[in-house]
C-alpha cells in the first residue's frame, strides 16, 4: 500500500539549515548554506547518494544503505517550489529521483521530462492535490516528500504524513530553519504523537524512523503516586 | 575521572516543557506543565525513578536501567534555582539525589541537609564555581547537571559539559521551552560538535548519549564532486 513518507537531515536541535538567507549576497556564502552543508554531509559521503548524482567514490556503509532504501521505496515525489528551483541546475539532465516529481507551486508551468525517468509536474491547486497525484503515479510504492523542510512540515501539519525518518546529525546550531516549529499550528496542550519503528546509528548520524499516529491532547498524570508510597516517612 | 554530564527528556522537536507559564494561573494547569508531563512520563513509569521517589511499582526495563545508571554515576549535582525551588516540597524529606546538590542562585541561603544523603548548597558566585564545588564533592564520580533545561544550556554554552544524554520522546510540540536555542550564543557559521557514543531505544523513548567535542566552524564542501563524475552526459 502506498504510504506518504518524508525524511530529512537535521541538527541535534532540529534545524535542516541555518537562518534563512535574505538579501543580495551569494547563498553559498550564507549561514543557511553552511549549516545545510553540515547536516547533509553524511549523505554526500554515501555511495548510494553519489551514484544517483553521478559521482564516484564515497563510503558504502549503513548510512549509505539508508539512502539506497529511500530511493528504492519512492515511486513518486512531492517537492516544494524552492527546492525544485534550486535543484534544477545542479541536478542536470539526469536528476537523482528517477520517478515522477510533483512540485507544489503557485506558478503554472508545463511538465518537464528529464532523463533517467525523472519528470517534474507543477501542481498549482495545493498540497493535497500534489500528494494525490503522486499517489496515483507511485505504482504502489511510497510517495516521498522530498522537501524542503517547510513542505515536510506542511504535510505533517495537514495530517497527510504516514512516516517520518529523521537523520539526526551530532551538531548543535542554536538557530536556523527548524523542521518542527510553531508553523505546525498545534493547539495549546496538543501534540503530534509518533511511534519510533527503527533506529540505525553510526558515528556520523542517528537515523530514527517514526510512524505518525496523529494529533492528541497532552494530559497530566499523578507522577507515579498511583503506585503508592513505600517507605518515605 | 570526574566528568560533567547532563541528561534531559525532550520532545522530538527538542522541548523539555511547553511555553513558559506566566501570570497568575496554576502551573499545573499550564501548557508548560502538560508538555513537561508528557516528555517525562517514560521516567515516572520506570521502576528506578519510582524507587528514588519512594513509589511502588513501575516497569523494570531498558528505560529504567538508564535512569538507574544516571543515579549511580552521579557523585554530586548542579541544579538551577527554579528547579530546586520547585522540587523542595514534592521531594520531601528524602530527595531522590542521595548526594550533595549545588544550587546556582543569586540568593544566599544556608546549606540544607536533607535525609538519605542529599544536601543543598546554595552557590552565589556563579556556574563555574558551582561546577567546581560539585567536582570536589563528587568523590571521583560524575558531576550531573540535574537541570532545568536553561542551566544545562548554560553549562553547554560555557564549554563545561563533557557528556549530554537526550531522552528523545516521540511527540512533536511545535512550541515550548527548548534545550538548545539561540541562548547558546553561537556565532554565525559556528556549531557545537558532538559524537554519539550510545543509542538505546524503546517504543517510548530513544536515549542518545553524546560526548561533547566543542565549538567548531561550519564549513562548505564540494558536495561530493571531488570523487569525480562518472557517466552523466
Amino acid at each position: 500500500m502506498t504510504r506518504v513518507t518524508a525524511q530529512l537531515s537535521v541538527s541535534l536541535d532540529g534545524c535542516y539549515a541555518g537562518p534563512r538567507h535574505t538579501g543580495d549576497g551569494n547563498w553559498m556564502e550564507s549561514a543557511e548554506a553552511a549549516a545545510f552543508f553540515r547536516v547533509t554531509r553524511w549523505a554526500t559521503e554515501a555511495t548510494a547518494w553519489r551514484e544517483r548524482q553521478g559521482f564516484d567514490g564515497g563510503t558504502h556503509d549503513a548510512d549509505s544503505e539508508i539512502v539506497a532504501e529511500h530511493f528504492a521505496a519512492a515511486g513518486a515525489y512531492v517537492m516544494g517550489r524552492r527546492m525544485a528551483d534550486g535543484g534544477e541546475v545542479p541536478w542536470g539532465d539526469e536528476p537523482p529521483f528517477r520517478a515522477p516529481v510533483f512540485v507544489v507551486t503557485h506558478r503554472p508551468r508545463e511538465t518537464l521530462v528529464s532523463g533517467g525517468g525523472t519528470s517534474f509536474t507543477y501542481v498549482t491547486d495545493g498540497l493535497t492535490s500534489a500528494v494525490e497525484q503522486a499517489r496515483a503515479a507511485a505504482g504502489g510504492r511510497d510517495v516521498a516528500v522530498a522537501g524542503g523542510g517547510s513542505l515536510v512540515r506542511q504535510v505533517l501539519a495537514a495530517g497527510l504524513l504516514d512516516e517520518l525518518e529523521l537523520h539526526v546529525v551530532p551538531v548543535v546550531l542554536g538557530t536556523g530553519l527548524r523542521l518542527l516549529d510553531a508553523g505546525l499550528g498545534l493547539g495549546e496542550k496538543e501534540g503530534i504523537e509518533l511511534v519510533p519503528t527503527r533506529v540505525v546509528h553510526s558515528p556520523d548520524v542517528t537515523h530514527i524512523r517514526y510512524a505518525v499516529t496523529g494529533r492528541a491532547p497532552l494530559l497530566l498524570d499523578d507522577r507515579g503516586r498511583g503506585g503508592g508510597r513505600t517507605t518515605v516517612g
